[in-house]
Order: C-alpha cells, then structure tokens, then sequence
C-alpha cells in the first residue's frame, strides 16, 4: 500500500511522526506492507513554493491509497485577506481528490468523562458519528467575489448543491447507520433554504432505499442545540459543508478531549484523507507533548476504510481504549506523559 | 404608545396575554399609556387569510412603536415543501420593519444554574448578548431556486452582504460593548467566504471609531466551541444571519432555561419587534402553563430599545430576578405555577 504523509505545520511533524509508528506496527501484525511518501502542505508550502499545494502534491495523493495528515496553518500565515493560505492547501486536497464525505466519530471513553464541560449525566452514552458534506455547498460555489457597485462594496457567496453531490453523503450516512444504532439525523434549513429543500427531499428518497433505518430531520438550529442538551440521542448525523463545520466541531467540544478525535473524509473509490480534527496548535509545536492519540485513531480509520484491514484498525482502537483504561494521559488531559512516551505506551498494547 | 400584539401560535397567545398585564403595569407605574393593537400572523393566519402575514398586519407594525410576537408555527403547517408556510409571516416582519439587528441577551440566574446541561464552573459568570443580522445573508439574497439542468435537479441560495448592512449591525454591537465590558467578539468564516472578508474589514472600519472597545475576530467553527468550552469569556458577539441563528440557539441551550430568554429585534428609527425565544410549543399549548417570562421579559427589551422608558424595563427584569430568587416556578423549571399565577407573583414584585 502507498501512504502519502502530509505532516504540515506546528504540531502536524510531531503527531504524525508518532502515529506512522502505530500505523506500520498495527499492519504488519497484519501481514501488511505499508510504503510512505512524505509532501508538504500548508504554510510550510507556501514558504517552499509559494503555494498551499503544489500540483506534485496533489498529483501523488490521488495515485496514493490513503493519505494521512497532520495540520496546517499557524499565526505566520494567519491574515484571511492574503492571497494564499494554508488552508487553499486542504481546500484544494478535499476538492481534488474528491473526499466529498468528512466521518467524524464522537465517542468518549468513560475514564474521560470528567474532561467535558456538560455534566456526566448528559455525556453518558455519547457515541455518534458527524458526516459532513465535504466537496460542495458554500466552500465552492460559484460566483464567489467582491465588487463595488455605486460605491458600495459587497460581496457574494453561492450555496449550490445538485441532487447527485446530496445522495452520495447521504447515502454514506445510511450504510454507515446499517451497523450502527439504525438511525439518521438529517440536518438542514429547509425553512429557509432552497438548497435545504433539496437536501431533504433527496434525503426522503435515500431513505426509501433503506426501509430498516429510520429517518429524523432536523433543523439546524435545533440541531445545535440538541448537540449540547441531549447528545447522546443522537447517532448518524448527516449535513451539508457549512452547518458540518460549525456542528462537527461543536459536537467535538462537548467530550472534553479534542486532542483525541480522529476525522475520515472519503471519496467514491476508498480514497481517502485522514486527520485529527485538532489544529496545528503552534503555543505547543516543537515541545514534543501534543496528544498523538488523536492522529493515531486516525490512522486506525485508515486502515478500515481505505485499506479494508479492520482487524489492524481493531488493534489500535483497543490499544488506545486500555491506555487511557490504564490512566497513560499526555499534558492536555492533566497527565505528564510526552507524545512518544503515549505512543509507547499505545504499540506496548497492539497485541 | 401604540402596540401592535402578535400573539401567533400555539402557546404564543397565552405568553403573550400574559406578558401584557405585565408590560401594562409597568409603564403606567412609569407614567405610560400604552394602545395595544392585536393581529394574525403565522399558522393562524394562513388559515384565516391564506398567508402568513397579511398586508393590514404588516402595515399596522411597521405604523406601530413597538411589536410584542408569541411564536410561529405548529405541526398543522410544518411541511417545509409548501408554498404558504408560518415561518414567512416572520421573515417577512423582519424584512418589511427592516429590523436589521437581533440581540439575545444570555444570563442565567444563580438559582438556575442547576437546570442548565453544563457544569456549573463553566457557567457561572455567563453574561453575553449575541448581536445577529437579521434581513441578509442566505435569508434573503438573490438568486435562490432550484432548476433541472440536464435532467440532474440543482439548488441554489445566495450569501450576500453589502458593507453598509454589515456597518449597521457591527456599529449596534459595539454600542451595545460600550455600557458592558468593551469587548466584540465577531464571528465569521474569513478563511472560506467573501462575503466574511467583507464582513471582517468593515468590522475592522468600525472598531477604528470605538477605540476604547476591543476587538476579536473569531471563526464561527471555533464560536461554536468556544459557546460551550467557556462561554463566561464571551461578552458582546456579532454574526451575519445563519451563523446567528445556529450560535444564538446553541447559546440559549447553555443556560437550561429556554422559557426564560427574550430576544428584540431592531432597525434604524428605535422600532422594534420583540419575542420570547422559544418555539409555539404545540405540546403544552392550550393548557395555561407555559412560562412566561421570555414574553415577560421581551417586554422589558420592549420598554427599553422602543419606548425608551429604562426605569420601567428594570421594574420588569427586577420583579422577575425576584420572583424566581423567592423559588417561584413554572413547570418547565421544574415547579408548579401556571403561567398566570407566576406572572401574578412578578407583578406582586413590580415595585
Ligand atoms: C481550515 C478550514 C478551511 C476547515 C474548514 O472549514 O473546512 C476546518 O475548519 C475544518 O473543519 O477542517
Ligand atoms: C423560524 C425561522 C425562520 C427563524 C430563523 O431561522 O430565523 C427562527 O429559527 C429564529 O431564529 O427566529
């Protein structure tokens, strides 16, 4: 198998440095050869090349099986009204290797609970997984532009989705239910938006193809609220680029651990692109103590979706789940332990 | 004073009715007469008139100094694909008074904190309003539609903002930092959208005519994370229309006190439209026990931004601080009053 590394800027080298360790113990176990190609992305591509991504780049993930990235940006590329910024270079990696499904698992092991603002009792049972249209809507729509008209500036955004972008993600969300809790929440403005409208009678349609899944919609203002109130109703959720955005994240917040969810943004073929959903963190960078736990779980996704080895991903979720059973923490969960010390600890439990 | 009351749907009505006795003692205790002017608008207009807000109601607001509103809406009218829908009658209010600037003020009393999902370290101290635009953006921007191109279905809605909509609200938030802790956050997603590079530059114009406010500019990802993280941090948050209406919802969950937060929206010339937050809830309808103190206190909002009477605004918010430090509760909260014996108790407190 051929794994692009994209290991990006601040805290991306570090976590990812350690979580190629997992991935190659956890494979070989396996019976698995993995060959690894290292590119830049991101702000430290911009400093090389004067681009986010360069077409070398692009060209070498979408030849390769899986890619797994680290983060981009930091403060040195942080002015939105520049020309180029780091994200072009996740934007453009989304887009041309046509990820348009962003998985994002959110679960929290109960030794954890306590990290979380909500109150235990509304934590408890916290297991659902965030699918978010990755490819369309907002972040791509044309036209997109300033202009000056009588003297007043204003500028434009195009939200467009056509019925074939909806039904793939949606599609996805339901087989994904089919081994889960055989539920889907569907989010969208349909009250408002003509582009929502669509999204749900598409949605309607997908789920006559699935008559043992049951179909909720949801609006999107609900939606963030039910996130915080009642998390753990919730088990497929499904949506649009932008309410993903902003819903994933919030939904990530609410298990006290960020620095361990791993993301998953899959194409059509078993292509794919895996991250942590943390930043580049740059107050950290260069100090060795990042949490790895949330790239390693990432290359766990890895192996099941692209590379179809389950049983590797099974070993690295189970080595994670006994080191935090085992109270290992790294500095962000209140622990000492340094982002190779947890990684050591994790492929001490690989089995 | 003229009052035009728009009582609406489901417990709409009773909130309404109820926040009125309110509104009324209150300003004669200040020396006010009020005229109040009761119309249709959402479902039960649609079922008398055939839409949601009829020509007579609109012009009897936008003639009005101020507008009281219940809720909107109900499972009788909930298809999201019909062409005369509730939810109309209010964007077309909101369009037709040009009431451009929603604020959410987000408080908890100490004595609720216990209802709300979040530890009570992470609450206490919340004190925020969220400024939201509220006649732009995806709302109302043109083109918005769908068409079958080549024989695939397509959906478009269209983000646009203009820097003179975007100065408006920008400048009422900071006005509104000035009597608080001097401090905007503005939330947009400068990183993907035009229309929020826009939005981030006049934002930047105008805080250059507050200097003794501070600014930060914050992505709406990270808003949503943040609202729950630590949301004491927040004081004063500006957004464009969807953000707004994802992150107010998600703000008001925090407190576990929905019943109780009120909302006014205003535009140029002081006139304002003024409503609790929560939905019709056609559960409770009918039954005379839905808390009243989101209408009660949207009254106070009503007093102080249109009529300009702050001493009696403060009678209201002062009676009701009372009445639930003495225990008095609604149903909701976890108590026994109807809404008519605990309006009776925050007008026993009235001063
Ligand atoms: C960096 C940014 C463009 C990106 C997004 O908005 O998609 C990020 O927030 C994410 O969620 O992966
Ligand atoms: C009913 C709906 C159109 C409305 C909105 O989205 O603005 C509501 O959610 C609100 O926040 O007042």
């Amino acid at each position: 198998f051929n794994i692009v590394l994209l290991p990006g800027d601040g805290i991306g080298p570090e976590v990812v440095g350690q979580a190629v360790r997992v991935l190659t113990a956890a494979a070989q176990a396996e019976g698995a050869n993995l060959n690894f190609n290292e590119q830049l992305i991101g702000g430290c591509s911009i400093d090389k090349f004067g681009t986010a991504l360069t077409d070398e780049t692009l060209a070498a993930c979408q030849a390769a099986d899986a890619v797994l990235l680290g983060a981009v940006g930091g403060p040195k590329w942080d002015d939105p009204q520049a020309k180029v910024r780091p994200e072009q270079g996740l934007l453009g990696l989304r887009k041309g290797m046509a990820v348009f499904a962003n998985l994002r698992p959110v679960r929290v092991h109960p030794d954890l609970i306590s990290a979380s603002p909500l109150k235990p009792e509304r934590l408890a049972g916290v297991d659902m997984i965030v699918v978010r249209e990755l490819t369309g809507g907002l972040y791509f729509g044309q036209p997109k532009g300033r202009e000056v008209v009588d003297g007043i500036e204003r500028a434009v955004d195009t939200l467009v989705y056509n019925e074939e972008e909806i039904r793939r993600v949606v599609r996805m969300a339901f087989k994904l239910a089919e081994q889960r809790r055989k539920k889907v929440t569907s989010v969208d403005k349909a009250n408002v938006l003509e582009s929502s409208r669509l999204w749900r009678k598409v949605t309607a349609e997908v789920a006559a193809e699935f008559p043992e899944i049951e179909l909720e919609n949801m609006l999107v203002d609900t939606a963030a609220m039910r996130l915080v109130a009642s998390p753990a109703n919730l088990d497929v959720l499904v949506t649009e680029n932008m309410f993903g955005d902003i819903l994933t994240d919030e939904a990530s917040v609410l298990t006290g651990s960020m620095g361990m969810l791993p993301s998953a943004s899959l194409g059509a073929d078993g292509a794919g692109l895996f991250e942590p959903i943390h930043g580049s963190a740059p107050d950290i960078a260069g100090k060795g103590i990042a949490n790895p736990l949330g790239t390693i779980l990432s290359t766990a996704l890895l192996l099941r979706y692209s590379l179809k080895l389950p049983k590797a991903a099974a070993r690295i979720e189970q080595a994670v789940d006994q080191a935090i059973s085992d109270g290992l923490r790294t500095v962000d969960l209140g622990g000492k332990l340094t982002s190779q010390q947890m990684t050591d600890e994790v492929i001490a439990r690989l089995g």
